[in-house]
């Protein structure tokens, strides 16, 4: 997949540096590429449901970014992205001690992407599994003041 | 409906007092009834994607939360809730200052249920607008240590 | 709401007529009004899966055209109506003898439209019960030639 | 994957000649593999529509039978397979003249498994392309009469 603008990378990073949620929930973009992004969340105490797992919406939350940006490093330079939906499948529990969301584009649309991502754990016995997924469908919204970046 | 435990909401109460995330994020369990629960989230800057609103997996969070426990209350005592999916659809900005999600069951079944949710944001001016709603398919877990409540 | 085409009845019936899927599993747009449509089917033993009830698919082949249509009333009349994607739940087998799909626009957009549906069962006894519902983001394409209608 | 049956390919054919949906629709299970299946459909005017394009219920039916079958596969020898949910992603019209199903397992639980299904498009140039995406959520049913197969 090719990037509408050759400085994909950087308008990603800032972007999601401005997502202030990720810093609070201790997200960081691994890694960003044309059509693909990586984010990472570390197992905290206060982000868990009732058993001490990660609450699936913390979950939901790393996966929609990861999508976000990888719909967003396709777009022309001047393009907001907005997500319209997504669905997230709950697999097995976040026991942590880190998730790793995976996502890339599957459609790559004028107006409309479809993209699908993962989440890997990362168990303390260096083995991986499947955490959840998640299908988004992402808007590239042009020339809207207020929704730049 | 008809709760299976008459004391329902406690159970609930105490779950959700369970949920980390939910004290991290400032939401709250508003109403709690046979079939329904009502939870709410102020808007927090530390909450927010790159245009100050609401991220779209924050109202995830708290829309899973309201869906997870509209279904819990109808469960037997000894049950544990669990998400196997949910879908979100966006539909405007979540601006703030208060969101409100409200979450009803639109089917019980024994093994599974669906419980549908919207999130309705309280503008300054006092009008409601619909921010966001939610499908999620949840799950009736008995007699497994470890995931009870 | 209001639809922008003030003939919006006749050009969602043109439209419905010219799926030709409809009559072949005999499907009905019974009632069309602003931002809502109502499609209906009789089961028929050649629509069935392998208990016996409608397929899923077929379920959500009448509830996908009920939601195109209820957006579609409420576009511009040169418009046509893409489904960008659809969930559907299944909530009770379809055992007929005649299912009622409902679709109602939650949220108009300019671009996109998220519309909800629920397939209702008329049972022998004439007792109705809810099948399955539907919730599915549709989008309005202008000035695509070939896609018109 | 491992199927709990030896037999599982026999079982999966009866039941899939027995959906006599998928005949109507001039679906084929094409093949049948532990955790994976694929369903063929070729486009027929009777199946169109109003842009001539095949419905996009009746690609989801394809692909749902895709992903049960593929579910169907792992499952105990008396068991049934029932679908929960699914969602499906609209990518491309789906203009002929043949459309292959193919579903995987990503999730198979002892209640409920995950299978992520795509319907590919073989244009008259050969060339490949996507149409649709789906992700189904199923349940394994035990011991109820009636629903066998």
């Amino acid at each position: 997949m090719t990037p509408a603008d050759p400085d994909y990378e950087r308008r990603a990073r800032d972007s999601f540096a401005r997502q202030a949620v990720m810093s609070t929930i201790g997200a960081a973009l691994e890694a960003v590429a044309p059509g693909r992004a990586v984010v990472t969340i570390d197992h905290r105490a206060e982000l868990t449901q009732q058993h001490g797992f990660l609450h699936a919406g913390i979950v939901a939350t790393a996966l929609d970014s990861a999508c976000g940006y990888a719909a967003f490093t396709l777009m022309p330079a001047d393009a907001a992205v907005l997500t319209v939906e997504f669905k997230v499948n709950l697999l097995a529990p976040a026991r942590g001690p880190r998730l790793r969301c995976e996502a890339a584009v599957t459609k790559a649309g004028r107006t409309i992407s479809v993209v699908d991502g993962r989440a890997v754990q990362l168990g303390d016995d260096g083995q991986e599994s499947l955490v959840a997924t998640m299908t988004a469908t992402v808007m590239t919204v042009l020339g809207r003041a207020g929704l730049r970046h």
